[in-house]
């Protein structure tokens, strides 16, 4: 656990797109971002209030967050001095880079003096156990996607939310680096050892109250060859008791693999409830989620209206929409 | 690679059983296996030469190789003794052990010493990449299970085996720790980080002569929760073109989960190759192999049969009738 709540630090991020850790926690976790602070060349403003180390502290910061992408692979000089004050005043530090924090001899010097702590959220912290398949009390809901980066954080993001907001018990339950970041927990799938993802997922879903639902983040698609793995690890891990089936419907190839076809969202339905099946007999998959971000509004809306029709599922982009039509979906499960 | 040949230590291995490594040795590369060596009170017995360190380096041996699994899962001082002797006479030595050979101070000492190399083969000695799933010149077969332990690696081993026979050209690929001990190299699969785990398979079957057969090792099952992102990353990083599918008939639940049932020989043909179309559109279900090592001989021969006849693919059991019939489905693809 990552102690709240967060400085989000922006460095010299040289656009928003670098700032996208900084923005998720920004735009999901607003009550854990007291504040941003920033290098004096830096291009990305989240519209927080400006702060320096010591008044983030002031106004109850416990952990400097690196809320944005590094250049060239390292930790620069510059952030160095920032981050090894932070140290020193009393901050922890969290980051989700490649470059871990603990592969750099001062900031690791720095935090034994001072006794903080230094997350790496990128790596695992826990010896994860072998998944048992033993069903769980509670419900899980697992986004699965027809491709990667299809839109899974944020349905199962906006999905818990909207539970939130109604007052039902829900939890988000972090798999990547942005999600723990954002949460300040989970688990850094694509870097567990192979024989442990799905006993980690098990490990991130526990027992719960019967009317409690986990929304755990997906992660690559059981169509990507590179990564799908890992999705299949989630899927069995993970014990869903409903799916959703996200898309992107103007990818021309699978991400990062250009000779690659996405599948139809009929071939996602059947393997994915297919494989599901094995760890949960009564999973259904509960609605659709686009992401329409290449669409117009009456695009998107006619787009919906299409798959909806033709899947006979709810189908929204959460973004556009909001996610209550699959909020509503999971009432009957 | 590990050099070869090799001394087979046998330790104090309280039966057979414990002696699964040195027998796949001894079985499938009789070629490596110079002799064996024992501590006095070992139940084991390989019928093998048994020699002294002296006498197996005379012999021409280069590595000894640990060939049992060690009791408390730890390296026994009893052991060390003539691990060391090894080390200092000038073998290398190869493990597949839990405890490994490299955190033990007085073997790294000794090895540094006298210039000779630990071979952990349980933990990846490579930086794989990730998988690009570009179609690679060349065959592959790989067999994919209804359960873990049904007969995989024994039915690559056969088919491979065969092939040699026959003067075609074939490779056996190993992806678990027994494998790599018998053939001298692989990918123990099992142990590589989530994100390169199909990578990792393409490393390991690269692009090869269009008439070769790579036969890779399966591990898991697709049905499997524990290990079932394993299968995946096999199905779509081996980019297969036939796929056998393995069976052990009298298993009355998953291997490790009491509560789950085994799939059906079609429930595990549909999905297998559902995905493994995925990677190579071209992929067919070649053969089925069955482990009967539980029925008697009519009985073998009489389920071999049904299975045949139900779902119109050669069936055999390897171990009793051969892979010849399994490689001459190859033939035509």
């Amino acid at each position: 656990m990552i102690e709240t709540p967060y400085l989000l630090f922006l460095g010299d991020a040289p656009d928003m797109l670098a700032a996208k850790v900084a923005i998720g926690i920004r735009d999901w976790r607003p009550e854990n971002a007291i504040g941003q602070i920033s290098l004096p060349n830096c291009g990305a403003d989240l519209g927080l209030t400006e702060m320096t180390l010591e008044e983030g502290l002031e106004a109850g910061a416990k952990t400097l967050v690196v809320g944005v992408a590094n250049r060239g692979g390292v930790i620069s000089e510059a952030w160095k001095e920032v981050l090894l004050k932070a140290l020193e005043l009393g901050y922890d530090i969290a980051s989700g880079l490649h470059n871990l924090l603990s592969d750099e001899g001062d900031l690791v010097a720095a935090s034994l003096m001072h006794g903080r702590t230094l997350h790496d959220v990128r790596i695992p912290s826990v010896q994860y156990p072998i998944a048992t398949g033993i069903p769980r009390s509670g419900k899980r809901c697992l986004a699965v996607g027809t491709d990667c980066s299809a839109g899974k954080m944020y349905t199962a993001m906006a999905m818990d939310a909207e539970m939130q907001k109604r007052g039902l018990k829900s939890t988000f339950r972090a798999t990547g680096q942005t999600g723990i970041l954002i949460t300040g927990s989970g688990v850094p799938l694509d870097a567990v050892i192979a024989d442990f993802m799905a006993g980690a997922v098990e490990y991130l879903t526990p027992d719960n109250d019967e009317d409690h639902w986990d929304f755990i983040e997906g992660q690559g698609s059981l169509f990507h060859v590179s990564y799908s793995g890992v999705t299949m690890a989630l899927v069995h891990g993970g014990q869903p008791d409903a799916l959703i089936l996200c898309h992107e419907p103007t990818r021309t190839h699978m991400r990062g693999l250009p000779g690659f076809k996405l599948p139809s969202l009929q071939e996602l339905r059947d393997v994915a409830l297919t494989l599901a099946k094995v760890s949960n007999p009564n999973v259904v998959v509960a609605g659709i989620s686009i992401n329409t971000q290449h669409l117009s509004d009456e695009e998107a809306t006619a787009y919906c209206a299409k798959v909806e029709e033709e899947m006979g599922l709810p189908t929204v982009d959460p973004y556009r929409h909001g996610a209550g039509r699959l909020v509503d979906a999971l009432a009957a499960i």
